[in-house]
């Protein structure tokens, strides 16, 4: 099957496919997207489809405004959610979501995951931020475009940069992620559910446990993201 | 082995082995069974027999009044619970029954599982109920047909409906999950399974953790159960 | 290599590497015996041998004065708890002893695990007993022996069956599993760890939580194991 | 490739692997190095490169002075911590550094890991230190280095030997583990991994749980590491 998206859903499958490799996903519980800024347009899961049986060609292409450009299946559900984030958030290229355990518990804890330590630090210097439900207007009208409004109002109050946090939690549901591609998405979302179960696991040891200082989280952050960085090749 | 209950005994092995194959179950630890409506009987595993030996043609074929319709095989000794279900519940079309380790947690603290999350009312807009376990003589008596007796007194007492609260737990006992086929059982097993693993991570993080509100209980139950539902293909 | 006691290694070195598939040890943290009474001799893992590499032949055979009857390998350092065992309880025929995780932080923690459900009550009446750590003099004397003396001092105070309650935790130590073979002791091995996390979680989930009800103990156990079981084939 | 550091890069890189192989790394969350003692220089491996990709020509041999000898690629950012420990202690023969769930999780915390029991003995005689995070001048200056200093620092002001306590937890960050070889250092994290589970159940069930006694400490260590060990062959 020739596609002139052939490219793009390949990259979307092997994102989503990484996703159940990592423990992050059972049944359908999760989709990724990627986007093709040139062709604004994305690519995306099919909703509840086992990633057992899911195929390349199986991805759906999208426009920004939920148009269908190409696929014979319907795309997942939290579609919306999806295109908001690529509409608002013209740097990200790719979107993560899932309900992986610690992540979720935290969502449904209603807490902001604290910054306790360095394996934090090495990704964000925020709080992994928390978003409060929605209104219940906004949950009975167009829900999954109202998740992305959800997301992008949490970030505007707490003056967040989607650019450096590239993760938020959704009270009572779980986590999006995001990053410069869809696999970069997947690497967020297992990021954030490590540092979620750490922080879980630190509150239990501990339920004093202070946040990292300042000094260790801006140390730990520059030297992976910073103009100086020196991690990595 | 020709038997005109062939492919019941297929489809109750294949939900047996996926069983073991999602971890609900350590060595002997769970059951599933199959129903045939037309002909008024269902597959069940055996007795003791480890799972990594068991063979379709192993399956004990029962009628509803737990007489052996075809076998060599002891069944079950749960069977009596799963045929009493299969008497009551006529829409019901298979049985599952483990040991799981976070569904039997919550069944030795004795306690619902509240509803938390949007993984939850993905599934169901109810507290998992968890029934009080049963007074002295009805143990002593027909212990797993009065079991049965005990998931339909919860369920009247509480006003709950089968068709959409597909799981129980049995206080001091473990969980019970049943589904339109043996499949869809041994996925509502694994769903309570993840609910209940999350439902005491996230009262471990906060302990004054409060249910889903209404509205979106009713968001998430909908779009995938609902008249209106636009969840999968 | 021939050997009168081929059999007895063969099963003593199944049993050891069926410890490592469950998960029950890392490294070399675990030792299975199995005994044969007819040449009152016992099998036993090498001391440090790493699972990876163990070989039917390093099974070292020891009589129950702790003499090695067949083996170039010094055998576990824990043998003289096993021997002792085998000399004072007449109806085992094999000993597992690990530090498995579960079993151990309940020994660390120096608790009895509670009969809190049927998974437990499936296997014994009784409470998983802990055995206080021992007077100083008694591990800086002969101090696995003494160990051995330890179980039993513990079973007498406790007026326990070594026959029904197939287990025990040694206080800031872990567990010994015995059984009418060395497969039967890895099993309880597995039930052990499977019953304590079970505890755990549900001393987590309801720190009140009560002990099983004798009626329920009762039928579970005899169901299995009593005079009339009909549990198994 | 030849290389008079041949087998140097093949210890480093199969010690890499084998962290990797136990779970105490996600992507790229640690690093091992190894030692040669005679030509005075460490190999270490690569900073940012996955472990599905690494190969053993990838290591990067380094002098003590933090000077590559040989090497294409950047060394891992904690290299001059490695080397800080090579320069002052001269028996070590490898160094691992992790994120290890567990570890980081009591680091966090800034908590010692209190020795509760007989799996801690059998390595150790004393809790496992947590060294307090670094002044921010310390960090903001020659960051890796400061906290070879700082683990020197806090052995120094607790007499702890290097010989005997072959593990630390740095304050916020997480585990580093050495050893007279790679492969050891290894190992120790792994232990170190495990007894900081079993410690953090120990203190889930029983808030109050005492410190093994000093008789037992002796015993187990002594039975392993002491004059007259009788552990392994």
């Amino acid at each position: 099957m020739s596609s002139k998206y052939k490219l793009l859903k390949e990259e979307c499958y092997e994102a989503n496919m990484e996703l159940n490799a990592l423990g992050l996903v059972i049944y359908t519980f999760g989709n990724v997207s990627a986007v093709d800024r040139e062709n604004a347009v994305f690519g995306i899961k099919p909703s509840g489809i086992p990633y057992e049986t899911l195929k390349p060609e199986d991805i759906v292409i999208m426009d920004y405004d939920n148009n269908v450009v190409e696929g014979n299946m319907r795309p997942s559900s939290d579609t919306k959610t999806h295109s908001y984030l690529y509409k608002n958030w013209e740097n990200i290229g790719g979107v993560a979501h899932t309900h992986a355990m610690y992540s979720v518990s935290w969502a449904q804890a209603q807490r902001d995951i604290p910054i306790f330590g360095t394996t934090h630090a090495d990704h964000l210097t925020q709080d992994i931020p928390c978003a409060p439900p929605m209104a219940d207007e906004l949950i009975e009208g167009n829900y999954e475009h109202n998740t992305g409004i959800q997301i992008l109002d949490c970030f505007k109050e707490r003056s967040l940069d989607y650019n450096e946090v590239e993760m938020v939690l959704i009270g009572n549901h779980g986590p999006f992620a995001w990053g410069k591609n869809a696999a970069k998405a997947v690497y967020n979302t297992k990021v954030l559910e490590t540092v979620a179960q750490m922080a879980y696991l630190t509150l239990q040891i501990n339920p004093q446990a202070t946040r990292l200082k300042d000094s260790l989280i801006k140390k730990h952050y520059e030297r992976k993201h910073g103009k100086n960085a020196y991690y990595g090749q």
